[in-house]
Parts: C-alpha cells; sequence; structure tokens
C-alpha cells in the first residue's frame, strides 16, 4: 500500500534507519532536517510498494558516498543528489519515474527522499542492502549482476562526473571511491537505475516502512518509558548480544572510509567491533572468537533512549546495548557472501548465519504509521 | 599549407615529440609503431593549418593520461583514444571536425594521431603546451580560461567515465588524476573540446610541423654523421647547457606521477634535475642556484644520435647533453606562470626566461618534409 510521508514518518525513519545503518550509511541527521524543510515547504512524498511498479517505469536509486565522518563536517549544497539523478537519467535518455535507496541504513535512507521532493517523483519502498555497506559492490543489485552504470556523481562545489562503462561492479567502486576522496571525501551518488522487472527482482522490498516502523516503536517506548531495545527486537529477527562501556575508539579516514575498532567492556568480557564505515565484525577478545560477523547487522544504540550510534559519535565512556539482527536472505547465498561475507572484508572468521531473515521482518506487516 | 603524414614524417615527428617532450609526455615509441601499423593499412592523415579552420569546426584534443612508468609497460587496447573522443563528441551533440594534440611533447604528439587515423579525421598543426607537462591546468587553454569538459577518460579494460562539469581546470585535474591511479595508473583521454574561434586563440600553432621538422633534423644530422645537438639548436630556441654523466637517479611513481630526480657530473660540475613527468629545474648542485626552469624546457638527449632520454629510461652511466630551449611565449605571462612557473610546482626560485619564443620557431617555417 503506498503512504504519504509525514514529518512524524520522517522523524521515525531517521530512527530506524540508523539502526539498520549498522554504524555506517552516514548519519541521519542531517538528512532528516533537509527533508523536514521541504516537507514544511509543501512537498509532498509518497512511498508505494515495488509490487506497484509498470513494467515500463524507471527507478533510479541515489545515495551519498565517502566517509561519514566528512558528510557530517561538511554540508551538502542541497543540488548535488538531485544533479546526480539527472545526469543518470539524461545518460538513459529516458525519465526516471520512482527514486530508490541503495541503501536503507544512515542518512542513504534519507538521501533519496530530498530527491523525491525536488524532483515530485514518489520514492519505492525498498533498497539494496537491507542495512548499510560501505563499498558499492555490496549490493543487491550487484549480487543479481544488474548493471551499475551509468554512476553520476557530484560533489558540493558543482563537481559532477559520469562513470559510462565499468570492467565490474569492483571497478565501480575503485574509481567511484578515488573520485569522491579527490572531490574531498564526500560527494551525491545516483546509480544502479533499473527498469522496473529488473527492481523488482533484486530490491529488498518493504524497507522503507520496516526503518520508519522501528522508529516509531522506539518513539513510542519512549513516550511510554518502555524499553526501546525490546520494542525494536519485538521488530527485527535478533537478540541484544551485550551492554557496556566504550572503553576504546580506534578511528581514522583513510581511503575514502572511515575505518577503526571500538572495545566496550561488559561484565566479565571485552568485546572488539571493527568497522570500515559499518560496524563489520563483533569480537570476543579474551577467547578471540567471532560473536557476528557481516552481512548480519551488528547495532549499537543507547540503551535507555534506543539512540542509534554511529561511528563517528562513539567516544570512550558511552554506554552502548550491542545489538545483532539477521541480515535479509539474499545477502546469505554463496555469490552474495563473496560480495559481502567476512572474507569480502578480509577476515578469515566463518559466516554463522544468526536465525532469521531481515526480509521478513520488512514484508510481515504494512507500514502503520 | 596543409600535408598528409608519411611513415617517414611519423618517424621524424616521434623523435622531435620526445625532445619537445622535456623527458615526459610519455614515451613516443609505443605511440609510434601503433600509427605505424595504421598507415601501413592503409590510413592517411592529413595535418592542417590551425588558419585554416572555418568557425563551424570543433576541434577535440585527445592524449593520454598517467605516469609514463606505467604507460610504456601496460599497452593500450588501440580503442581507447577514440573511445575518449566519442564520448566527448556525444557529450557536445556535435561531430567533432578536427583532432589536436592537447601536448606536442612526448606519446602525447603519437596518440592523437591514432584517432585520425581512426576515425579519418585531419589533425590541426598545433597544441596546448608547445612542450609536455604533468598536469591537466597547465596547459594554453586553461591559461585562457576555456572549458575543460566534458573529459572523457578511458582505460585499457573499457571502463570509461565522463567529467561533466568542474569548479576549475585544478579541480579537473584532480579529479581525473585520482580515477587515472583507481584505473591503474594510466588512460587515455579527450579534453578541452574547442570551437575553431576558441582553438585558435589559445592553442599553439605549428608544433606537428615544428616537432617533425626537428625530427627530421636530427635524422639527416646522423645519416650525415654531424652533430644531431646543433641541428636540433638551428631550429629550436635555446643552447646546449651541458653534457655529463649520469651519477645518481632517484625515481618513483607516486600520486599518479613520476617524480624524481638525476644526477649528472659534467666537466667539474654536478648538475640535479628534478622532474613530475618532465624536467622541472636544472640546479647546479655545488652553488645551489636554478640554472633553467619551467616553463623552458630541459631536454636531455643522447650527444651522439640526438635520441631523447626520457625520464623513465635514465640510467646510471648514461652520457647525456643538457639542452635549455626557451618556452612559448604564451606561457611566459603572469598568468600563465601561476600555472606553470617554478611555484607551480613548489619552487621558490624566480623564472629567468632563456632568450627567444618557441612559437617564432613553430610559425618561422612552412613544413618541408
Amino acid at each position: 500500500m503506498s503512504w504519504v510521508l509525514t514529518e512524524q514518518d520522517l522523524h521515525d525513519l531517521s530512527i530506524g534507519a540508523g539502526i539498520l545503518g549498522t554504524g555506517g550509511g552516514g548519519n541521519p541527521y542531517l538528512g532528516y532536517l533537509h527533508v523536514r524543510e521541504l516537507l514544511r515547504a509543501g512537498a509532498r512524498i509518497t512511498v508505494v510498494p515495488a509490487s506497484t511498479l509498470e513494467d515500463t517505469d524507471l527507478i533510479c536509486p541515489v545515495g551519498g558516498i565517502g566517509a561519514p565522518t566528512i558528510s557530517i563536517e561538511r554540508l551538502p549544497n542541497g543540488g548535488e543528489y538531485l544533479g546526480a539523478m539527472r545526469a543518470v537519467e539524461m545518460a538513459w535518455g529516458r525519465p526516471v519515474t520512482h527514486v530508490s535507496s541503495i541503501e536503507i541504513g544512515g542518512a542513504n535512507a534519507l538521501r533519496p527522499l530530498v530527491v523525491a521532493a525536488q524532483a515530485g517523483l514518489p520514492l519505492v519502498d525498498g533498497d539494496g542492502m537491507g542495512r548499510a555497506f560501505p563499498e558499492l559492490q555490496m549490493c543487491t543489485f550487484a549480487i543479481a549482476d544488474l548493471p551499475i552504470t551509468p554512476i553520476a556523481l557530484q560533489d558540493v562545489r558543482g563537481n559532477a562526473l559520469l562513470i559510462r562503462k565499468v570492467a565490474s561492479a569492483r571497478w565501480a567502486e575503485q574509481i567511484a571511491r578515488a573520485a569522491t576522496v579527490a572531490m574531498g571525501g564526500s560527494a551525491a551518488m545516483a546509480l544502479f537505475c533499473l527498469p522496473a522487472a529488473d527492481y523488482r527482482r533484486a530490491a529488498i522490498p518493504g524497507t522503507v516502512s520496516l526503518a520508519a516502523r522501528v522508529g516509531r516503536a522506539v518513539r513510542l517506548a519512549r513516550e511510554r518509558h518502555r524499553d526501546p531495545v525490546d520494542a525494536m527486537l519485538a521488530l527485527l529477527p535478533g537478540q541484544q548480544l551485550c551492554t557496556g562501556k566504550v572503553v576504546d575508539v580506534e578511528r581514522r579516514t583513510t581511503q575514502g572510509f572511515a575505518r577503526g575498532r571500538v572495545v566496550l567492556a561488559g561484565g566479565s568480557r571485552r568485546i572488539g567491533i571493527d568497522f570500515q564505515n559499518e560496524y563489520l565484525i563483533a569480537q570476543d577478545l579474551e577467547t578471540g572468537d567471532a560473536l557476528v560477523t557481516v552481512p548480519d547487522l551488528i547495532c549499537l544504540v543507547h540503551p535507555e533512549t534506543g539512540e542509534p550510534l554511529t561511528t563517528e559519535v562513539l567516544r570512550y565512556g558511552y554506554q552502548v546495548a550491542v545489538l545483532a539482527i539477521a541480515a535479509p536472505g539474499p545477502l546469505k547465498s554463496p555469490e552474495a557472501l563473496s560480495m559481502v561475507g567476512p572474507q569480502a572484508f578480509g577476515y578469515s572468521d566463518p559466516y554463522r548465519p544468526l536465525p532469521g531473515d531481515l526480509c521478513t521482518a520488512a514484508g510481515a506487516q504494512e507500514h502503520t504509521a
């Protein structure tokens, strides 16, 4: 069912997207403010299920590329996401009919809303990750071997480029990342523009509604003085791994990514969580065992408010709850794991999937906000 | 006067371009072989003076970008220069009528001939440097503030991108260089596609003929057992700085450039010559004085054969003659020196222009090959 995004939905979506962002995907707050201004100025954004797309529709995912540590400091000029979408549209020679999120986690859940508002286009309820990942090929559209080009990048200064053809999605990642670093580490991007049949085949449906529902549950739990973590876990297939205090954060922006490790002390054990924009692997530092790995989601939230904690805001002394959420099914095939499993990030630990499937959560309920 | 390029002209041009390349611009030999094959297969390449361009003509410079150390090891697939030109043509939405060299020095004198042969287009007798320089903004078209975009890059694997808009030519350089490094350090490029009036206003005319004449003079001197250095200096505004032996070469490929220093022992003095793809500054290592600096040309050649010595072939023990040649006049204005003077490369030495003007040499004689 289609629904029209209210300011309340937007707030809920930004909370839910922050949780699904697994520490990355960009901090949703700035995107939230931008879209809120557009809504207040009269924009009307409709969210439509992927199942209602017609064969002649053309869906263009848009989002940001770069290190979140940079995108929270350098504000967009406001026009670069629309500019990137228009460049892809021009390369296609055909009007885009719908905007989509490339990754529902983090700020990239919000950025397509900017374009939807500015271009007057509906947003498809779905995305290409069901979470956030740091690299372009780590996406269901790439796993399904759909064409990633044309890719448009545009930065705050108006520098604009179009990657026309690539030998592979990994080459696209390498070239786009280098260009993004040259542009200062953060840029707007449109890519994987797809006809409806291809989009429907590869996208993870329902994730915009899911993020809004999760955010709504957190908000209601806060209002009713209930446990927000319980509220999340009532909607998401997962469990609380631990709570603890941040005792160390090592963080560097390198090769266009925010990389590092956070160490938590919780009860008798210490847990290390590595990140590359997103949290990748949680390890028991005494035994060396991997507790959770990509593609399953490792989400850090404030234990009392449920506020998602992105990698760039972590500081010594923070209290955090660590959630482990089962990845969407399409990320668990052997082809998918070659792109998004622990080995794709250089870890030798095997992937031991958590029970459950985020897709079920996304498809289980209609939007009820 | 227009002229048709013979295999002999091609050989002469590659020698002359190597000399004007001031150590960089790519080693001309591979480009020479490629164009020779195209000529032998029946291609006919006409070189036309810029003065004969009509107002409706559209001129597209093409060349290679990257570190010469890489381009001599990784062969092109043969189609990427034409592909880059076609991408720029498509962005213009208008057929290109003439190909041009962006820099007459080094391999970039030869690469436009590949496109001219493949597309059946004439080559304009001129270029944007009158020599070779390592960066995109170091060019008379940029000094004249003409639009550098659209810039097409294409690599040996078929990765292809189009830089659509830039905040400045320096931004174009930064983004194109980063993309080139991501593509493996070497790519084909088309840029500064210009209507005839703009091209005529900013290009250095006659440099293709000049390079061919210089190469011809070297060839004839060899055949007649005369001094090839004297033969060059009869055509070029300059002098022999010294002869000497290479006693040290320090060379690294970094940030997409071949950078380093060669030290020569000649008579009682030692001369250090720094390079960034091209030779930038020659210094007396005893006194620290700069003997010649950019934009004037520092050319290293074999003293007996006149063979140009690019930075990547220099080795301990080589005997070299060092020539200092006066830059083209358009590179000596204050605006130009901010792009190509010693300070643009981080040197504090003032530019003390050598007497003469390469443009006079390029315009002084018709092609007589």
